[in-house]
């Protein structure tokens, strides 16, 4: 039994509560969903980067990573293709922020004051916003007002000077690197085996109106489900964004939850 | 009284009867928010923008506006300078999903087939796009599968071109734009009367780190409120962005409601 | 730029912060609905007016007027006809609830500590009262305990004086007042340009029976949708009722919130 | 076992099922609270009564009635006193519409397609409302279109005859004979053993503003926590109302639910 | 007027505020169902049984009866024969959790700390747990922080020397005691007018797999709605259940509410 | 990539298409916690032990295992210790609810008509049955009608004889399993290295009062936070409890899902 480990759920009880008794030692909670990502990467991507994250971001700050959420808020035409693809399973908003808002408080109860929040998923984003904002609320209410929660998309750590490494040719925006260069790139690095390039279908980057549609209309995704070619996916850029990402999400972590550096000293 | 008014609100019941059976006239509906605009701009901007979007897009179509929602989401640190100002006035999430499930229920009730929402407000944007779809999947319970609904945010329809005019020393983003040269040139432009530019605040851009966190650090925004300078506002500058942004909408419109060209032709 | 406007959201923060702090300031929120009033009168009668009352109140009492609720509950069929109507646009209980509960927790957050809530509309009354206890409740939880609402319908505060001017040939009372002689006088003296009396139906008062039926029975009421003849209606009956509901609203605040005086010496 | 019972729940399922299948015969739901009534009579008057009238408006009319509601929602000020009373025990709004909407339903869907709530609690009224409107609309989506539903107050069906018997020295509204001469002189008849008339307080009638104010101010209840006196009420004066409002009750049933008359010859 | 009762709606408001304030005096709040109980007992079983308990129980503690919850939560084929029963009428788990919360969180608002659920419906067991914790965190949030709370079944108070004497040819387990000789020896000693055991259907102990299955499968369920037979219910056996799980109820209290035996004293 | 894996997301959405296309292979779910399992064990065994008996069973009949969930119910103190260990971390039961619902719900509307919910945290139970329940119906309005799920808890296929092999001392009941010879036996079978018999405390089998009391009490849980001694736990019991418990779980499926065997044969 690996008493070392960052997985929070790996440990005894009485091994967590002297991990995270005092408050100082931040938990992650990586939130994913279950969502196409074309024909070459299973459904789970959303689920497997952010994990894989907040492992690293917890193992050079001493933090714990706690179960990842594996379904997340329905998938949008313009990031993720949209949610009526068969596959994508996905949570109405109350449910996700219900979850969410538990676990949170939950952590609070266990004496935990710093969380973060680290997102695989983009759709997610404003329902994490506002389970944050409950979840404060009602913690608030019960007389816990110190608890602080950083809320991140690892890919938001990407920095100028990656993105042109990553994108040689002209760099599109986050929403169409739904199953494109980005995702592919990192899964290449860390589970070849769960992707099948050859089976990627090429094809211009998708385009969408500046407004949505409801019901969404097929015809405005590509037919693959990924909105820009992963053609040009390498495990190298991988490399690139798992080393970009992780050290911003380190330093995130310092710098909110650690002014004094202690948390670095202690590793 | 003016039964050719656009507002719905302003007509009596036969009248508006005649106007939306068959199903075919346009519904929009602006969404705005009650939220801190710095020192210069009111707390009703994000009402009385789209609002008035609302109504020249209705006039050219004949759709018809509803009544604005005159609350919206919590403003966002990052878009609106953050829910802890004073003034700034904001609805929960499942709040404003209930509420605009709601109209949009009883709008395709009374047999509208074809609704817009018309957002001021960029916090609500993912609040509209859970409530459109529950609000279909009831009406769809309920038997009606034929409404279509376009969500879209004014600014969307800014193009390159005209963010060159309207930025000649570069452009931003349209997150820091609060309370800046987008919104104050409208203002400037429709209710110079509502706007005291010369207690606007200068100051640099707003920035940010990559991430959030909760509770919001007062310190990152501008004291101001505004995430960027109104100073360069000017009402000719509302005018070019009346004109794309109306036009935009119209062709929105138009493209989606009619693709035949009988609203086009019916004007 | 008015910053002597006593609507809230005209001003710009800190002059609505300067003007709300300390807590004296009252807030007065009209609640109103989107509802069919007859052939004769739109469908925003019931935010037309309670806004106008709480203007003309703020004026006399140095209080603000926040926006308006646009949408009410769901009309009743012995006090709106039914909301089986065309154009008539409602809220289920809970959206309604919810709506208005955050909004008086985020004025007191302001540290508004006088809140008034000025209806214009029968059905929304108890939601509002739910409201109202509910967020009290939970302003309790966070530590607020000093918010007092009073709670107001404007025909309330006719008196039987004016009864006897304004229906000098009996008053049956105000449920079947709906599109009738209160509102239509009302709306003669106040949006003149919105009403067209030629227009209207005459019909008897209507009459039900001591019970409720749902679904209910559009023949119980007239087709018309008003329950009793607006024939009657005059701007003059209109200034009887401005002058007696705005003096009871101002006599309600500063009854209320302002027992030694001060708030009408500030004047 | 007496299977000519008209309470529902003291058959067995087999009784009840035969009784029920083919809808035509109605379900009545008496909905009460737990709320003071005074110093002279207990806490369930609210649900004794609508049972008892419930009990003989079935008995006339071969109706079943349901299991009552013993827990209603919050009394309010002007007429029950206010819920800061000890022993009132109330639900949330939100509490009482679901519960009553599941009951609605699962009636429906034994077959039953007459429903009628007899409600005894005047502030259950609009939550009674929404659940309706909340059953039948989830019946709807479910396939069942044909149920109908009264809902009534017994003492709705006092006439002004019988006023004038009752209240020989004017009557003063409804409201404030929140343990009064209404609810007293019925529980003198039904249950006199539950009264205590001699520990009645004699006090002027409740007089209140034309607003309310949250929270409720205790000093404008009576202290006894009656609106109005009781010392009037007699049993004989029961028989009055007993009479009129279960003849009225049984006439809403046979004209809403029995137009050709088949109930009555039913008996 | 009997202010001896152990009922507290049965009470006067000030009687009852004399006997619970303190907080001592506990209150037992039964909770039952409208649930199908065979061709031989009626369905209010559930209802009419906790509330003996609970009568019982009060009668020898001084605590008072909180009127009976009547409808419960959905019957599940393995303890209740199913859900698709006609005539059980039974609510969705939110609705059960609401309405218990909030009658938890009035009892506490009278100055009640000690409360206990006396449950007669398995079915309701996890919803009242989740009532209770629920009220809990609320009453918490509001500053009171010492209710306790118990939650009983009454059959678990049965022990092992009963069982043998009350199933001398074996006991099957408490789940298919479903209209068998529990229940219906209970209803004959004390409601033997409700109970019709020659109408009683004589059937093998039903037998289920180690799984459940949605939608149920009726034919599981033995065709009479029981689980076990009931033929060898008898009024004897009765009484043996009624002495034991009174005397374990009553031991419950005791133990739990009144360490020191200032309860049983003051008997 | 391995296109014959049983675990759905690791899938691409076409391969996953085209498995459930037609409806006929099962989705199994398995649901789990974050709970303490005593001083020897980690914190994610009711997840990874449904999961793999989900795997098993999935192997065998060709069925698909969906990402599990990675929170539970609140720990109850009988069957799990009590919600109050540091490290538990559970969710409302509302959020269960919702979560699963729409699960359940999109699956269905991916087209599978067999689920199998496969559940590993015993306070999971009636949740599960409510969100099947609400699933079911709303997947019913929506005018899907031939869903069918099963639901399990993977020890209710431990048969008597096995029974009589793992615990040749006797058998206390599935209650006091917490963190005990059951789910200890299995983790060092399947995952020994997250085991530390040394860790683990001995001490009698939890014993228990015939009811709960709210708050818990912690001293009615052994100070470890099991509730039997795992100490006699073997990887060889956790052969027999996987062999049986799969099993048992196969023929379910076989049973429920393929009465005419093609899902079988097609193995």
């Amino acid at each position: 039994m690996n008493r070392d480990t960052v997985f929070a759920a790996e440990l005894p009880w009485p091994a967590y509560q002297s991990r995270v008794q005092g408050g100082d030692v931040p938990v992650l909670i990586p939130l994913g969903s279950m969502e196409q990502h074309g024909h070459h990467m299973p459904m789970h991507v959303d689920v497997l980067l952010p994990t894989e994250f907040a492992r690293r971001a917890a193992a050079e700050t001493g933090a714990l990573v706690a179960p990842p959420f594996t379904y997340g808020y329905k998938s949008h035409q313009k990031s993720g293709g949209g949610n009526f693809f068969p596959g994508t399973t996905s949570l109405d908003g109350a449910s996700l922020v219900s979850a969410l808002k538990d676990v949170v408080k939950e952590f609070a109860r266990h004496g935990v004051r710093h969380l973060c929040i680290v997102n695989g998923h983009f759709e997610n984003s404003w329902f994490i916003t506002e389970a944050i904002d409950l979840a404060l609320r009602e913690l608030s209410w019960g007389g816990i007002d110190n608890v602080k929660v950083i809320v991140l998309s690892y890919w938001d750590f990407v920095d100028q000077a990656s993105i042109e490494r990553l994108y040689p040719d002209g760099f599109l925006g986050w929403d169409i690197e739904h199953g494109g260069v980005l995702e592919t790139s990192l899964m290449l690095r860390l589970h070849p085996d769960l992707v099948s390039l050859q089976d990627a279908v090429e094809h211009a980057p998708a385009t969408f109106p500046p407004y949505d549609v409801y019901p969404p209309k097929p015809e405005w995704t590509p037919a693959s489900g990924t909105l820009s070619s992963p053609k040009d996916a390498t495990a190298e850029k991988g490399d690139i964004l798992l080393e970009v990402c992780t050290r911003g999400i380190v330093e995130a972590l310092k710098t909110e939850f650690d002014p004094g550096g202690a948390l670095a000293a202690a590793q």
